[in-house]
């Protein structure tokens, strides 16, 4: 009944959303500020008649509007529903055992593995330096492998890795191997690779409208790299559905896009708030991972993650705990708004 | 740079969507009437804010509307980015070269071998009686095979199977092996199988709401079948994008599927307009294929169907001709409003 495909896969488990109270929810990521006002705008003009017609298989608007706001050309850029389906295009376009194991660091976005069972890539996790950086070297010294793919800030770490060691991998390693860099978070202080493109023909840039943009419920990713890459998704896209991005989401994403300002505030607001709540972290004796993104990996001597999970939970708050050797002493917490980081600093456990 | 999956790769061709100029446009099989009103009076008041969350994994409001219209159960439905996913994840499920080749028939949605190529899928095409209608017999008789599809009524034919005869080649076919029912159309007057499911624990009903619901805008398709067949597509989907549908398309989904009393008006217009269709364009001596779907495939002695389409592209009507051998005397027309249709009477080339 089942094909033998299926005896390979594990799975993804996304965060949880319980519904059966109401929670703080600092789990998943999300931003905890609305989207840009213009959306409201656009949704109470939108003509819905316009819905019987196929979307343009193209998003060629939003790719526009995208390849004017990074500095790149359209035939750069591609859309998707959401990263997690740009990146499973990636996998499949670039990613092939054949020519030696996939490389992605030890902890990272535990979707990766999934992807490379669901397309039956083998993979090989690079470990991290002990403060839990990426070490560029360890993955230009690996053995013969087939592509490289990391978050940057990694998740869920959240530590940034800088450009210039970005540029000294890419330097050092093989030019016919594609190099993935899925940068969902790093509009919250991190430099973007994105200008590299031009110079790295195997760069492939991956981004999220779910963090910064503040729009997960959209279901919108995008990614940015020389044109033979694109054109590759694109023959993936087009293999498995030719019109993976909505109507309004298409128009939903060239608006948000659009509206930088509202981008930057409601960063700024993301940024302060994970130093406000790093710092008094640090200040009651919490040990908190440096970090780049809308989240802190935080721990503290005497309480395991699970535990700290657990407490919050009583107490109605949602963060998120690894089942994983070496991140058991860490709890992912996303950053709310400032009431939200406040309640959460009065209802944190002690050891 | 490339995987050898890229290889295999024949990427779908959608139907041509130019924007030179304005086309009467009857060649994409969209429905030329605008979706259940509710959805003006949706997008009106939801609360954009709500975008910044993701959307619910499951689709639980959207499956649970589902499942009482058509009376099933809420684990025996599945949704997806539209039909064309839910199709990619059964193709993944169930579809296993080793058990044999996949069946469809000769003339078919051309989506299928793509989805072959591209999951690795050997296929084989089963013949169609000469009045282009579906044998049942020849799938059963076929050498071992690893499942069956087909589109009912079929693509790009419009020719409807029944149900008595549905039910002859499930008693006769393995019941080991998934058979596909791909009802795209059937809402345009034909019988669907969706009952059979309790009974036939191999059989998967795929639908869509771009075609009776008018939303092919909003991208968005469904499966109902038994749970173990449903679970199986979960574990795909959740092994390639945990959230395949955004949050306005779930919640529009819900309102266009409980809007039973707007999709039976709809779809009679549609019904209407194509027997109006097939009626004149037989007074004028065409060859028009029996059809329960919302196009008409017809021809007329001493034109090509390219011939056709391009003199009527030259008129400002898109139709779709196939360069296929066996359908090249024919074009696919859409059933567009009654206007379009005259319109398109009256722009019709003579041999």
């Amino acid at each position: 009944m089942f094909s033998r495909r299926m005896q390979n896969l594990t799975p993804y488990v996304p965060g949880e959303q319980p519904r059966d109270r109401s929670y703080i929810k600092l789990n998943t990521n999300e931003n905890p500020y609305p989207p840009s006002p213009q959306i409201r705008a656009f949704l109470n003009e939108f003509d819905f008649d316009a819905l019987k017609r196929y979307p343009d298989p193209l998003s060629n608007d939003l790719r526009n509007q995208i390849a004017a706001k990074y500095g790149v050309r359209p035939e750069q850029t591609f859309v998707g529903n959401g990263s997690d389906e740009v990146l499973a295009f990636a996998f499949y376009a670039f990613f092939d055992s054949h020519d030696g194991n996939l490389l992605f660091p030890r902890f990272s976005y535990s979707f990766y593995p999934v992807y490379c069972d669901f397309f039956g890539i083998r993979y090989h996790k690079i470990d991290l330096n002990s403060d839990f950086s990426i070490d560029v070297c360890r993955f230009s010294d690996a053995d013969e492998s087939c592509g490289i793919i990391f978050p940057n800030p990694n998740a869920p770490t959240g530590i940034l890795l800088s450009l210039d060691k970005i540029v000294g991998l890419l330097d050092d390693y093989s030019s016919d191997r594609v190099v993935v860099i899925d940068e969902a978070y790093i509009d919250f202080g991190g430099a973007s690779a994105v200008n590299l493109i031009d110079t790295y023909s195997n760069l492939l840039i991956v981004r999220t409208f779910s963090k910064s943009m503040c729009l997960a419920g959209a279901r919108l990713g995008f990614a940015m790299g020389a044109a033979p890459l694109i054109s590759a998704l694109f023959s993936v896209k087009d293999s498995f559905n030719s019109y993976p991005v909505n109507m309004l989401t298409q128009k939903i994403g060239a608006i948000a896009m659009s509206d930088d300002a509202w981008l930057q505030s409601a960063t700024a607001k993301i940024i302060a708030g994970r130093e406000y709540l790093t710092s008094e972290l640090r200040k009651s004796g919490w040990n908190v991972l440096p970090s780049g993104a809308n989240f802190i990996m935080a721990g503290k001597i005497g309480l395991s993650g699970e535990e700290i999970y657990l407490r919050l939970k009583d107490k109605g708050i949602l963060v998120r705990y690894f089942d994983i050797d070496g991140l058991k002493d860490f709890v992912r917490i996303t950053i709310g708004t400032d009431d939200e980081l406040k309640i959460l600093l009065h209802k944190l456990p002690s050891a």
